[in-house]
């Protein structure tokens, strides 16, 4: 075996320590499940009986005879750690281990859990759990877990992989991908994941031939970098990972803690990563499923160009609104095709979304042309019917199916979605022909949109990922015109200025740089120089000046008695879009680097995107086009467009400094003054130690 | 019978014109249904037939004897204006038209549906249709419909009223709640709306008393005025009412046009008349459906606490993720309940949302124990439970159900929702005792925030409508300084300010208004001043005004040199936030009034709202809340907080403006500067005619 993680997936012999001659206890069930179809060797271990449940049963893992690939440990947590060390002499190279009683319950648990996951790695054991509902592989019939649900609910075999942080979670949305009609490879509960994560399993899952989607439901991350590398891999294999993460209130994040103790990392930082790594996020349980099984489908759409067709002229409507607001095209028909819709159903509603009207009822070749028409001609990728209660009408479907699989076949790049009512086993039947069925024709177009934007991602140029050296670290704390130095050595171009110390320096260096100016204080103790008085704008001759230097030296001593203040910075005051850039930490997953609309509307309104430092021009770009005010940038009412790429030139530098300096907790430019010709930074703001 | 429909809703006797003999055809198939239960009189009409489907038949719907309520025509469009006259004849109350080929198929078949809708309403008979589906009273029995979907699938009684603009979406979403275990009062389809639209329905489901709750399914509407009434009785007389509307984007809007040639009206004016009358608004059928199960519940909690049991922590989380969403709180469970919690479960999450753990599945008396505690001491009004798949393991939740059935009559004000997997008859019977049954996490969530905001509404004071009288009309076009004339005299108070027509007067106005001011260009012919070149800010004295008049003057007759110019306004420069008021007159509901702050970031970021007019300052003071910016209103980052009340009133005086003017197609302050202390108008534009 090539992975270390084959023989927790994919083993061919797998001893129970624990089982039980009781099917329903924890230690009976695996091996009655597995005895149904596993075709590997079961091997009970049991002190106290020479048989369970029909099979020869040992007192110890050491006295199987032959290899061991995956044991699981079902035995009490004070005998669990006997259990390993048995594993380990035995030469077994997976352990799924159920017991509880470790990091779950409190200090004393944890301390256990690091115990046995040191023993694992040193004795060169793979660790699932403990505290895990365990794993299935359900192609092999291999069911090393204690879940009831699985009895009588059988999944099917298909291409979804499931790991979940949560098993109770885990198995319940299985269940509903299987009444769904999904079928499965692989399902993995990684309970406490003392050692065995759900990137280790993403990383096996993006190589197994047998799946070629991932679900994924995280309740947190304790190696952002080993996430990262294993979804990075599974967009490289182009295998769809659709993944719930919960925790992103400020309440769901205090219950998490309260939880697994599992560090949750900044909710944007995680959706930074899904979108870097083309993984599909949902956000209710029902998006998870409807996307897996879209993606289960295989096809992926090459344009966002959807047709609609439909016997109801309100539900087309109701796509193309849900279409309009997902980014989804409705392109419409070109005049000649509209003309032989009319031909057909003179009251059609032809251009798309095409309303067939309730007369193709009366003749449903009509509908299959319409259908064919729509693929052939109206420049789309993806195509939904909605069809309404036609699948519960006795024979209708069973006599369209010829000729919707005809076009089906004709077209194997597009999506083809039948958006209707029809029994779980036409359903199942549609699917496997290469329909998608959904009843819900919101749902139906989310999907869609959800493959289109997964298209998009694996056509974008996969950018490697650049390494950045950690520079020298800075020491702290640092003032604004030390951290303006330190920017602009590392690429972001700055207003000229100068630092006063006087009344009398204030104004000649207004006189020097010209009018109008600005005084901005300059102290490494005030992070707010606004609140503190300490920011004086549009200053416009010299008297001006003179009083502004005069006023601020006053109010901050008084607002802000125990800053030190290094003097006066005085600068050139300029007009043109205020931005902000910034780079944090995230403790989970390292450097991040932020862009908005720079003054409050920063914080009231939210209006940033978060990336993965560093960022290339591209992924720049990319950052100021996704804020809501990017018309603002590109020149709303008559207004300049500004400079883009010098823009994302500074974006770039700012991420790269983020990277290269792990001591940074964060690091903001704000304003960035984006101009017509270039752009440039007014303030600069440089906090070491943790970030936010 | 009292009311106009009540003999399409309820009648005592149906004749159907153009009855079959053949159970499967569109005349044949209301014979056959009703047949099954209704108890009236039900009458074939057909000349060429004495006995249909075993009831007497009549040639002519002249020939019954006795009354006859409701007469449903299913003839061809050719044979329905005999039909028509036939009814009216005969004194029958109400028909149910299925006949096609009317307004749906262009100019001719308008022309044709107006004359029915003309002699109907002479005739004193109600007409629903043409083009209708038909209609049920699913207590009575009575079918008067052709869809075959009802046939074998018939929905139960209960107390949810449909009324749907589609027939087929209507009969779509039906059975997706007839899946879903709810019953069902009365549908009706109102086809191509001649004389009986959805409003009608709703004013007579409002006093219905079998109806509880409404859902609506609208394309358009083309009496605003009635609409708003109707939903305004709904909301008096606490009937739920959820609307889904289809329509939003453009693409949809287009579609509507060539499907129905309703109007369709602004969508975020639908928005405003949805909110004043406390209507959800569904945005998917899922949410239509669910919202309407939770509404036929019955209980509307009386706060947004919320308390959240489950199994698995990582449920528990996204429910704390969906409610903080949502508006809904999780208020911690009190110490001493949290004590008791962990007596019984040492490793539970005792808050809220509670994880009381897998450990209770070996011990649900635990799980009922917690479950109890949560709703006597958690502070709560709604409660939700996460079972995962106990509902199908054998014999649970017949245990449990005694403990829940209890808990649940102890609290009768309050909303108990079991989220699980179960059965559908389990789920019947579970809803049956006073529990909502979900699968979804989130959509259980979502369902508690949609009861939580009717409740919200329903104990809002209603607020008697303002009858305000029209003034007299307006001559236009209208400059700047009449608008401001106008708005000031409408009781908006505005910046000093003055007109001048020359270079010095301007200085002279400057001088005597105090600096710094600004210059704006006076001409009815400009909409845009800005891109005109006819504004100067912050003009700080008698050189800069003078420089600035001449320039402005050149300007603005280089770029629009057709303008008639009326002067130059000097006013006084005032700093504060800025803010947009306008007014504009809806097509379908007429007069409305919008509020946003200022500036490029209203027509960017889109941050605006609308209400209805006119508004009262409570109306006013709820509009300026609801915008994303009121943080900048309220003093975000330390700023001073500006007046809301006097911000509210020249909301409120505008929109009393623009109810008293229905001659004004739109009129619009921008910007309203608010202050700290009071607010002033700077800038006033009224356009006469058509709104946008």
């Amino acid at each position: 075996m090539s992975h270390p993680l084959d023989a927790l997936f994919r083993p061919r012999s797998v001893a129970i320590i624990g089982a039980s001659s009781d099917a329903n206890r924890i230690g009976g069930r695996p091996v009655r499940f597995s005895k149904y179809a596993f075709k590997g060797a079961i091997l009970p271990i049991n002190p106290n009986q020479t048989e369970i449940q029909g099979l020869p049963a040992f007192a110890s893992v050491r006295d199987v005879p032959g290899r061991v690939d995956q044991a699981i440990v079902a035995v009490p947590a004070k005998a669990a750690v006997q259990a390993v060390d048995d594993c380990i002499a035995k030469g077994v190279k997976a352990i799924v281990m159920f017991s509880s009683g470790f990091a779950e319950t409190g200090a004393e648990g944890r301390a256990m859990q690091a115990g046995l996951a040191r023993r694992c790695a040193a004795g060169g054991v793979k660790l699932l759990g403990p505290n895990s509902l365990g794993m299935l592989n359900v192609e092999a019939g291999l069911y090393s877990t204690f879940s009831s649900y699985f009895d009588p609910l059988w999944p099917r075999s298909g291409p979804v992989g499931i790991v979940s942080q949560s098993g109770a979670f885990g198995t319940y949305f299985l269940a509903l991908a299987v009444e769904r009609g999904l079928g499965f490879s692989h399902f993995v509960a990684t309970g406490n994941e003392a050692d065995i994560d759900v990137a280790a399993c993403v990383d096996w899952l993006a190589d197994d031939p047998a799946t070629g989607v991932i679900m994924i439901y995280l309740e947190g991350c304790r190696d952002g970098a080993r996430l990262r590398a294993a979804l990075a891999k599974a967009a490289a294999n182009r295998k769809p990972v659709i993944a719930m993460k919960v925790g992103v209130s400020d309440k769901g994040i205090a219950a998490i803690a309260s939880h697994t103790g599992t560090l949750a990392g900044s909710d944007a930082v995680f959706d930074a990563v899904f979108r870097e790594n083309n993984v599909h996020r949902a956000r209710t349980l029902d998006e998870l499923v409807d996307v897996a099984y879209a993606c289960s489908g295989g096809v992926f759409p090459g344009s966002p160009r959807v047709g609609v067709v439909t016997i109801s002229g309100g539900v087309g409507i109701q796509m193309a609104d849900a279409a309009a607001d997902l980014g989804l095209e409705l392109p419409r028909m070109p005049e000649a095709a509209q003309r032989q819709v009319l031909a057909m159903v003179p009251f059609a509603g032809p251009a798309n979304p095409v309303d067939a009207t309730a007369q193709v009822i009366n003749d449903w070749s009509m509908f299959t042309k319409i259908l064919r028409l729509v693929a052939e001609e109206g420049n789309v990728d993806s195509v939904i019917s909605f069809l309404a209660h036609t699948g519960t009408t006795p024979g209708v479907m069973e006599r369209l199916k010829p000729a919707l699989q005809e076009v089906r076949t004709r077209f194997p790049e597009r999506v083809f979605i039948l958006c209707m009512r029809m029994p779980r086993e036409m359903a199942d039947e549609f699917t496997r022909i290469g329909f998608l069925v959904f009843e819900d024709p919101t749902r139906a177009i989310a999907a869609v949109a959800a493959l289109s934007r997964l298209a998009q991602g694996y056509a974008r140029p996969r950018i490697a990922r650049a390494e950045i050296k950690a520079a020298p670290a800075l020491p702290g704390p640092i003032n604004e015109a030390e951290a303006k130095r330190i920017l602009s050595e590392a690429g972001v171009p700055f207003a000229p200025e100068r630092v006063a110390r006087t009344r009398d320096e204030a104004v000649a260096a207004a006189k020097d740089i010209g009018f109008p100016v600005v005084l901005k204080i300059l102290s490494a103790d005030i992070a707010h120089k606004s609140e503190a008085g300490g920011v004086a704008l549009g200053l416009r001759h010299a008297q001006e000046v003179a009083q502004a230097y005069d006023t601020m030296i006053a109010t901050v001593a008084q607002r802000e008695p125990s800053a030190r203040i290094d003097g006066v910075l005085v600068a050139r005051m300029i007009e043109g879009v205020e931005t902000v850039i910034g780079v944090k930490r995230d403790a989970v997953f390292g450097p991040v680097v932020m862009f908005g609309l720079g003054g409050i509307y920063v914080e009231v309104l939210k209006d940033v995107t978060l990336r993965l430092a560093p960022v290339d021009r591209s992924g720049a770009l990319e950052m100021i086009r996704a804020i809501n005010g990017f018309p603002l940038l590109a020149g709303a009412r008559g207004r300049p467009a500004v400079e883009l790429d010098a823009l994302a030139d500074a974006l770039v530098a700012m991420s790269r400094f983020g990277a290269a300096h792990p001591e940074v907790g964060s690091a903001e430019i704000n304003p960035f003054i984006a101009l017509p010709a270039g752009g440039v930074a007014v303030d600069a703001l440089i906090l070491t130690g943790e970030g936010e």
